[in-house]
């Protein structure tokens, strides 16, 4: 598998989206050195946005992590995640009644900032749900599985109400070694078990990256040639930015593992431009 | 939707195979008059077997719960369980090291009995885990969804073992209004997330009603078009007996409403050989 | 199931998105009456879009065919197509050699004019393949299907290219009775065999509305909440418009019965924002 | 990957099940050696059956095919086909009017040998199909893809009949670096476009195993842990051998390359008791 330097790639393009776990950061934290990776892009007035499939926080949360870790150029402002798309999508179809959510108290703070009544999954009685009108899976945490995967396969019983899927990832990484189930998954299950059709955010879909570029053409004006999506999956990241016509870097310092990347990349016909060791710049 | 008398179609036969659910028992316990049905295949010299996707007891137990509530006639050896395969599949494949499973002590205790070695998910520790040598899902009950659903999912990581889920169905009905998620719901999640072909037992697959017909034929030899297939679900009675060779009856005493019966046989093109209210005799 | 005049609904919007078959025109050709509402949508100042799941024309050739029926007001502009989507992909992916194709010249013609090199499935050599970088199917017509479907998954096997879905669909009606396997369908089947991920445009997919939108930005600035989308389908046009976070209309003059629109709004849990007999005002 | 002499497996056995393509046979005809393999089966007195996905030919005339290549040791005795099945659930579950099916005349002989009425799919006339009971799919050749696909569509739209997949493969080879779309691909296409459910004959299915254990019964009581299944492919032979609970050998001779075998196996969880370079006994 032959690599191509990032540096070399990068200084190609007017706009870098970032994948945010596997790219930025893994387990232990954020990758070290990708602070030089940032400081060049600023330095050669390339725009760059994180474009993640995550719910679990409002942007504004998740900016404050990259912070906190020492990467003070990632604000909110350059942050996209699903569960900004899963808002807007809440904001303007779900008109009354409350949205009952998936998740912990802080993934619902976002639903709350934008003016929706929510209910968390643990507080909903199914002997009085008449007033809610959406269901959203956010994060993985703040509920009682068992209990409460129960409850809402018979809210959906109860109530023919549109399910939203803020995160569309079925596991993510805890550790070097060990995954969890993501609430992707979760919902997977309850779509199967109900026959229902949900509404699912997150890439590979195209409306992840449309709102990205949107973002993006507010700073400045540029065509889909000279965007470059950086990331560590092929499924998700190379086959959505593929997809949405820009250009599409694999790193290799995630998800796919170099010894298997050739042979993915051939069983699954998802075909990066180019493919880096990491994102990071010596 | 024309129904059929079921006495008038139940004489043509010498064999009945019965699902449990739905057709002799719901959620409010044995069916009023079921015992009619039983009385009259008595004296008519008709067998009968039991054929149930159930993996939480053992046919013992399984059929003691008839007879608690008054159906003496229904004995062990005339149910057929998918537990019954799974433990035979175990029984078989796995010849030395233990079995983790999901489900509670009860489902276990029949692996037990057959001299497997078994290991509550609860009880597994990941970093001691070579001994495992096959994973079964047995039932939704007796574990922490949330810690044991990631445990499993890091287990079938660490050990490349056989997974075996010993009841396919998605869910099941807990009272006249409300279902809950069974453990094949959960067993299609895992394998999902997991990219791992599972090894599955459990109606409409072949292997449940050849094992019913090899037990019917220790008793008299009968061809396969003197059995009779009687369930309330297409896609499990139904198909499952259609495609064994053998006729088959829905009833409409559960899963398949009357007034969606016409629309769902159409949709799916699962076709019963005969359509009956319900099993009960008059 | 109750019904909204679709005058009453159409003018509380500034535009209106169509999907083309089973709302505008059917297998007999263009709804009687429906010129009426196109001129109701000129007077009003309501700006309207076809978008139609099609890659056998180019926008102008489309336009052209309700030109000849007596729909003036269609002209190419207010047509957004799969095959546009298809065609821009193509136009910024695949930067060298040549572009195999399923369908008729005339499907194949929209990419020419783009300047990309094409070349029939009937007239590629397998043994000569090296310069082939993308595979598209764009019609179910112009090319011998057992020859050439079998063409298509060795040349995938040969060469690792991205192939393009330009019509998602499955299948589409020919007469009033009948139906016939729409490219979508022959997609899928390739798909599966070859267990390649495929790159498709249609409706549900966002991609197809973003398009939409960005064409009804040019006119005039309106909110999503101005805009509805008109369709016959739930799996796409309804939901691919509630996904955008636009208000949608189910009309009943197409592949949505009103004897089974209650149940399939039920079963599926796409749920329109209004149900009208038709797009047709009296 | 450490593979085991295929002498050292099969002599522990009483008796083999062999896969066909890609383990007594390729594209180039009968594997060079086989015959010792059944000449050491004959001397040890190891009984043996050929378990095929085929419907293409009855098994008299499949047998002839060996015999021919000078194989004589395998008769029509020895060879289970999901064509037997499929005919067996046909002469069981058609009593009345014809069978259209999607093969070549010689698919549809063995059927009309059990005495059913067959039509081929390209005689059938839509107007007039009101006596059309069953469609099967036997075999790719012998219709007209385009014209006759579409033929199927609407008469499953007409006639709510049982449509029976023969061989559920989805491809097979026709030379060393080629293969073709097989009937089972056809099949799941139309299945996909109608929402119907097929029935469906073929490995990894378990009434393939059970058909030939009962014929392996008639020569001598053996059980299921003195049965071996060899094959070349995990997805089929070797899932469906350990679904039945007998052992198997995973062969490097066909579908599975040595270079990928043990990344299959990790990546499926589908486990073969043993791996061997080939059936061929040096």
């Amino acid at each position: 598998m032959e690599t191509t330097d990032f540096f070399e790639v990068a200084k190609r393009y007017k706009v870098l989206f970032f994948d945010a776990y596997g790219v930025l950061k893994n387990s232990r934290g954020i990758l070290e050195g990708i602070d030089r990776t940032f400081k060049f892009l600023l330095e050669a007035d390339i725009d760059f946005y994180i474009v993640t499939n995550d719910a679990s926080r409002s942007p504004q949360r998740l900016a404050a992590a990259y912070i906190e870790q020492g990467l003070a150029v990632v604000d909110a402002n350059r942050i996209i995640s699903s569960g900004m798309l899963a808002t807007e999508y809440l904001r303007l179809k779900v008109k009354t009644g409350s949205v009952a959510y998936l998740g912990t108290e802080a993934s619902a703070h976002y639903l709350q900032e934008v003016g929706l009544d929510t209910l968390s999954i643990a507080d909903v009685n199914l002997d009085q749900c008449e007033d809610i009108n959406a269901l959203v899976f956010l994060d993985d945490e703040g509920f009682d599985w068992n209990r409460d995967i129960n409850k809402i396969v018979n809210l959906l019983r109860k109530r023919n109400i549109p399910a939203i899927v803020a995160n569309t990832d079925r596991s993510y990484p805890v550790s070097s070694k060990e995954v969890a189930v993501a609430i992707g998954g979760v919902a997977d299950m309850v779509e199967a078990i109900t026959g229902r059709r949900f509404i699912k955010f997150g890439k590979p879909d195209a409306q992840m990256f449309i709102f990205a570029y949107d973002h993006s053409q507010r700073a400045q004006e540029v065509g889909k040639e000279q965007i470059l999506m950086v990331g560590d999956t092929l499924t998700t990241d190379i086959l959505g930015g593929n997809k949405f016509g820009i250009d599409t870097a694999l790193v290799l310092s995630g998800n796919t593992l170099r010894e298997s990347a050739a042979e993915q990349i051939h069983a699954t016909g998802i075909i990066p431009d180019y493919i880096c060791e990491s994102a990071v710049i010596r």
